[in-house]
């Protein structure tokens, strides 16, 4: 949670947080800005004090909604400097920035990067601050040990609009269940009132209708995907196929607030009509695990944990894995579950870069999604549901949805 | 257009491209690849040769499509290298890139760095690859001149995709004069039928679901602002405002296709039942300026010329600009235009920082949107439509829309 924030500064020697970039579409200075429309902004925390917004003058309005301190980027003419540094915009760019800083009393020590931005730009004028400023240091990190581990556990607030977000998006998979339900099937596929055949392309227009229509979008798209698409873990689907009966459709959907807030993070597995005994029973095994995982979920758990005891489990009945054969295509071949929250993957992670401290403590908010996947036979399965460890220290999931694998579908 | 590349490269000294992150919401990525749903990934484009893809093995299937020569990451094994580094993850994805380069023949020289990601991990991945091999140098540019000139100028497919996304836009925008004027007034405000005040949230529900249905998106959110927040131009409007009637409305809509392609920007000023006269002045005002500034609109003019030019008619009819005063928050405070596609500003710029290479030259796709603006007297007013410089030399606008300020209102 924020209030770490200080904390996670201190344990690494780092002097000031520099967030760079959009306040929409970024996790990080959505976590300290609150998001709205700020097309490109810097915060600056120095450790112990609080985090100053610079803005758009344009974007003055929406800046001050942040409830920060907050200086407009006029305050430091970008023209004044560029002639200063005769002509150089790097240059200028680079002093800007220097005087901002300055501004927050920093002035050396370590400056810890965020924020997700066009590369190349930000790349150049940092290294040129870099030579301007020898007494600070730039730093970034691929396991981030300050905001990343923060965000990594939820306040209540948080997890309400989190909770919201799964009311949303289990909704949305209702609405697609009726809307397959209510088309009749001839020669095995699904067909419109007008005669054609249904796809996987008008049923995903439908869902970014019901997720826009509900104040979410899906920045990420969603998996809608069938047969030996199913059997891909990320395979979009195919718009143009159609709706087969007894195939597997793995629907795997991960909208976020409009705007780039909070996520959920969701996925059932359908056979429309009937299920062939293969998919039943690849179901079956699927389910099997996840209701075993479920029901030893506690706090404190660390997440790979979660992960090799997924391992044991599909092991256990002859299916290959990650684990025993790392580069496999069949069988279980990812991770069970990852952290969510601003980020659609963040902290605690379960897979083999794991951390220690990538544990399931209270607050924590995160997915089970075991699956089995066999492209070659045209078959994929996974069940995945967002859950949080609550105050209790009991793991919660966050909206109850049927599992069903057959949807009963009428002939025509 | 792509074919500039590697004459670019070459001028610049630049040996090679490295383009990261996911292949959506990724200018740069989506340019190179087509798009498509990759979560993360690795373009080397190597001077004089293709570009190669690196993609997540559960992402083979999207990484095809975008018909370039591909390779998983698990030909380069996270784990074993991380073995091999004694547990340090981030030597580990330096050694990954490190095998990457060397197997598009990249060992020295200058490498150009592009993509939207995370800061902090990236910078901290790409500091130790340098360690690693000395003999290559990164560079970033704040002023591209490698893609971003490459991406000013269409092909034919590209004005296709861009056109089809202005008719998109102002069916959109039709739909919401429509929909405004469905609605009676009473008091002074457009109620529903409820009869609770309608809501500038309402309407962009709306916005949203009709963006949606037709395959776009608009992660950068739409304005539509009355009163004195039309007054700020870059105010997205408050949700909770009922829409007044004889007061501006600016409604600025500039959506995507849907996953982050290519964009539209289009704006027109509305003034709901009537318009008092300091607003129809200042319509008019700009209006004038508008068609002024389209009239004389013509190849190789360059952008910056149009910037002075729009300054110097403002001037004559009195209004402060952000020439004659820098900050000011009152008249014409914002660059006449900028270019679009898989971004919403991208090259030819107009504003200060514009370079002489920007151009208005053939395939250049850009906005014209004069606007004046006086927050304290509540009203704001801008005009844009999107415009090329078509094969024959002159300016096209992609979609014609009418440019009436007042929707004529029912009464209770």
């Amino acid at each position: 949670m924020k209030h770490e924030i200080d904390e996670r500064m201190i344990n690494e020697g780092v002097d000031a947080l520099l967030v760079v970039g959009p306040a929409q579409h970024n996790p990080a200075m959505v976590y300290l800005t609150g998001g709205g429309h700020l097309t490109n902004a810097d915060v600056i925390k120095k450790q112990g004090q609080p985090p100053v917004l610079f803005f758009n003058t344009m974007e003055r309005d929406e800046a001050a909604k942040s409830g920060l301190k907050s200086i407009g980027y006029d305050q430091y003419p970008l023209n004044k400097y560029i002639k200063e540094c005769n002509g150089d915009l790097v240059e200028a760019m680079a002093v800007r920035y220097e005087y901002m800083l300055k501004d927050c009393d920093v002035t050396h020590g370590k400056i810890a990067l965020y924020g997700t931005i066009e590369l190349g730009p930000k790349f150049a004028v940092l290294s040129r601050l870099q030579q301007r400023m020898p007494t600070i240091e730039f730093v970034g990190y691929v396991v981030d040990p300050i905001l990343m581990p923060a965000m990594m556990t939820k306040d209540q607030h948080e997890l309400a609009r989190i909770r919201n977000m799964g009311k949303i998006t289990t909704q949305v998979v209702q609405k697609t269940a009726d809307f397959l339900q209510q088309h009749k099937a001839k020669d095995n596929v699904l067909i419109t009132a007008e005669g054609r055949p249904l796809t996987i392309g008008d049923v995903k227009a439908k869902i970014n209708l019901w997720l826009a229509e509900a104040g979410a979008e899906n920045p990420h798209d969603t998996i809608f995907a069938i047969g030996r698409d199913a059997g891909v873990p990320h395979s979009l689907g195919t718009p143009g196929d159609a709706l087969r009966l007894g195939e597997t459709i793995v629907f795997d959907i991960f909208p976020c607030e409009t705007g780039g807030g909070y996520h959920y993070d969701f996925t059932r597995t359908w056979s429309l009509g009937y299920a062939p005994q293969p998919v039943q029973e690849l179901y079956d095994q699927v389910y099997q695990v996840y209701k075993t995982l479920v029901s030893e979920l506690k706090e404190n758990l660390p997440f790979k944990a979660v992960q090799d005891r997924t391992c044991d489990l599909f092991e256990a009945v002859n299916h290959p894995t990650i684990r025993s054969k790392s580069n496999s295509m069949e069988g279980y071949v990812h991770s069970i579950g990852h952290g969510l929250g601003l980020r659609v993957h963040e902290m605690p992670f379960s897979g083999a870069t794991a951390g220690e401290n990538e544990i399931l403590s209270k607050g924590s908010v995160f997915t089970i999604e075991p699956g089995l996947y066999y492209p070659d036979q045209g078959m994929g399965v996974r069940l995945e549901d967002t859950f949080f460890i609550n105050e209790n220290g009991q793991a919660e999931k966050f909206v109850d949805f049927p599992m069903d694998l057959v949807l009963p579908i009428n002939m025509v």
